[in-house]
């Protein structure tokens, strides 16, 4: 849930915020049940006083939106009747026919962090984004101008669903760099590797599916399988990856349809699995006959050393849909990924793919063709390893300054992220408003897990997109926060211990 | 089905032929049943000795591909076994993994058009596209590179889901020159119309669910819904578009979950519906609480006047989801639509899309807002509207010179196509062989069809792609198949006519 006040206009700020939770609610974007923050930690989040808070929730609750009861706070009321406020009546009922996607989706932990993030003042550790001053802005521009000048309407035309042609063969021998051996038409490009993660599902899970994965992992991820209607297997993670030991056990009574892995420099852990795990987590599916799918969009990322094979490399069996993108290599805003799998599943995800969107924007994928074709991703990926290497080790000095062992975490060899466990139960999302007071934010780790009630002591930092000096500043506001937190909690067990 | 044979290498053209139908038949595209087309026919498609299809035809039977019956002629056999041939063996048997999505979109008509236009020097009324040479290439480029300018990084990075802001704002200001009332936040950008439909079909629609839809109508949509596992209760089109009383005497006894129309020069009719049955369709739809899907791509491209209000501007009730796409007026590959629905609809839309593609391209949504916002996209119209008034009417001139009362057609008053009917019951399946021999392409019209059956008298020509010269040599080599067919048919009769 992000809220965005604005203060320049006359409308109060308690209108403001009334109006925007309404919305929400109407839309079932806050569906019935949920439990909207207390009065004084929403207050804080946003950076107003606690009576702007409250005046918004009396007058949700004189709409007969929301209702207030001591214990179990403000919750958001069913209000799905066939004529709501604000559109006309008459018409179509429309919150009865959607499907249950919105509570399905509903995730309070990222809502959390999303409202954290509202204020333009916070330095935010929640993104997962590249560093917009390492852009080679100026090189793409030359690129699409040349594009249009050489090109012209062709590509500004429809493109084959399975991608631009020089494009899929370009990704071809890109891959070859990692050991993948694959012909351009086994690579599908797509419009993002959500979006191959949506294709995969679609084509290969049906309600009630088992799909194992690692906890935590990659929340879209979890997001796809749920809406899907799959059920989840959860394969815990430790320094060395997916334990596929425990996965081995859980084969012998289940059988998941689907094995998903991020094997490298793995979201939000930063683990990478082994190179062991990694063959026999390949025996294990071509023994079972059940595909992997490898997400693979970290891999270029590494700071000390590359990482071990991809699972695609190492694969003899057929068994894997690999899944890149350049969002973190690149841009996210150029919105193009590839899957390479064996050419009977890039056949099956093109049909699906033809059904969501038909073709990807075939400048873009020009434009990708480009920058490796003529040599300039390498140079840029160095770019980008020299300095998010420097932010990471920023990163780990300033924490164990100001953090000392409140903190612990292990050094990510390579991706976005450290992963950061909370010393003496605190849990994170407690954290977060403390830490939105003080202008920084970050993700809970709850919402990485298949079961969230596992991960509440965690939270995941991202040190790529903030600069080196924001990242210290950042985490001395964290400090702060943990302090005020802890001074809090202190002051409580004070306030309930026995009397002698 | 297309076909690409490389004359320039020296692998022999019947090999080729055999290694891409072996692909096609192995990965499913081709599903098991499929009937292949008649060596004599594929010859003539291809442009190949009829040697050349049968030495192809005769590999793939010796592996077990394919068998050929006198009278059911040559027929994909079921291969789904687990090891099937060109991928390792003992992985993962992929073929059955999959949803029985190829078959269910498998259609033999669009294959054979597919086919049809495999040739280089084939002019095609095939397609859907504008006229690439009326493309403003040097505005966007000029739009890109200031674009890349001005906003650096922000249109590379992610974008929210709903679209970048100031494009929903020009898109619900511009839907005002229609007559069409919405706020911005009624505005959801997506990758072009298409994935639109998709949103649609996958928030409201379940399998078994049923669904409305022209007959003909677009056959994108008929796809969509098939996929999602959607029954279609087909209501006529005539000369002032879908049969609005048909459709209430149907809701008797049925309840659709949704009325799919195109009203505005129908894709593939051309028809536009009038402006009482506008208004009787959304009386229709208020009463029973159904929503009305309005997929608009062709409105600004009108030849004489405008059309009639679009049904989101007569919509008081808020049961009409509105569905635009520059594809048709600008580029297709900007991959760039909009929907325009009440909010509610807009923020469940939004979810669907957040688990497909997370967003759309930032940058080719400031293209087209620039479009709009500086006044270029106007002018252009004006431009587009100018060009294709003058090859429709080339068009009519020479269909009726080259094939007078052989076909009949009604001349569009906007849009892309012209909808006709061949005469004494000839199949425009049958034509199209003959028709490909000639050098000429165009879409059998029974895929149009919820039931193709009904429609194998129709074709549909386009007319914007091809220039005016090439649509007229175009039709002179229609007339010339025609003619050839109906000798061929007049030999046939005489020789099956009875010895008196």
């Amino acid at each position: 849930m992000q809220i965005q006040l604005d203060r320049t206009t006359r409308t109060p700020l308690y209108r403001q915020l009334a109006q925007q939770l309404r919305r929400r609610i109407l839309s079932g974007e806050l569906p019935p049940g949920t439990r909207l923050p207390p009065e004084r930690r929403l207050a804080a989040m946003l950076g107003v006083n606690r009576s702007t808070v409250v005046s918004a929730y009396r007058e949700l609750a004189a709409e007969g939106l929301i209702s207030g009861h001591v214990g179990r706070g403000t919750v958001v009321i069913d209000h799905r009747r066939p004529a709501a406020p604000e559109w006309p009546a008459g018409g179509v009922p429309w919150p009865q026919l959607f499907a249950p996607l919105a509570s399905l989706l509903y995730d309070p932990a990222l809502e959390d962090a999303a409202l954290a993030s509202s204020r333009s003042d916070v330095i935010s550790f929640a993104t997962g984004l590249p560093a917009p001053e390492l852009y080679p802005i100026s090189v793409v521009r030359q690129l699409l101008d040349e594009a249009l000048h050489r090109e012209g309407p062709r590509l500004l035309q429809y493109c084959p669903s399975e991608g631009y042609p020089p494009l899929r063969e370009a990704i071809a021998a890109w891959s070859q760099r990692w050991g993948i051996r694959c012909s351009p038409d086994q690579v599908l490009v797509v419009s993002g590797s959500q979006q191959g993660l949506y294709l995969i599902a679609r084509a290969l899970l049906e309600p009630g599916d088992l799909v194992a994965v690692e906890a935590p992992t990659y929340v879209g991820a979890l997001q796809v399988f749920r809406a899907v209607g799959a059920r989840l297997l959860p394969v815990p993670v430790d320094d060395y990856g997916m334990r596929v030991s425990v996965l081995e056990q859980a084969l012998e009574h289940r059988r998941p349809k689907l094995i998903y892995t991020l094997p490298t420099f793995q979201n939000p852990s930063g683990a990478t699995l082994s190179l062991d795990r990694r063959q026999r987590l390949l025996e294990l599916a071509a023994r079972a006959g059940i595909p992997v799918i490898e997400d693979d969009p970290y891999r270029e990322l590494w700071y000390e050393a590359p990482p071990a094979s991809p699972l695609a490399a190492l694969d003899d069996a057929g068994v894997v849909i690999s899944l890149t993108t350049v969002s973190k290599i690149l841009f996210p805003g150029f919105r193009i990924g590839w899957v390479i799998a064996p050419w009977p599943v890039i056949h099956q995800l093109t049909l699906v793919k033809q059904l969501v969107d038909l073709d990807t924007n075939p400048l873009m994928q020009w434009a990708v063709w480009a920058f490796i074709e003529r040599g300039l991703l390498l140079p840029h990926l160095e770019t980008l390893r020299a300095a998010y290497r420097e932010r990471r080790d920023v990163l780990v000095a300033a924490l164990r300054a100001e953090l000392g062992t409140a903190l612990r975490f292990r050094v990510p060899g390579g991706g976005l992220y450290f992963w950061c466990e909370l010393a003496e139960g605190v849990r994170a999302r407690d954290l977060l408003p403390e830490a939105a007071q003080r202008g920084v934010a970050f993700t809970p780790g709850e919402s990485f897990f298949p079961d969230p009630t596992v991960g509440r002591a965690f939270l995941r930092l991202n040190f790529t997109y903030p600069a080196p000096a924001t990242l210290v500043e950042g985490v001395r506001r964290l400090a702060a926060a943990l302090r005020a937190l802890q001074t809090a909690h202190a002051v409580r067990e004070r306030a309930s211990a026995p009397i002698v």
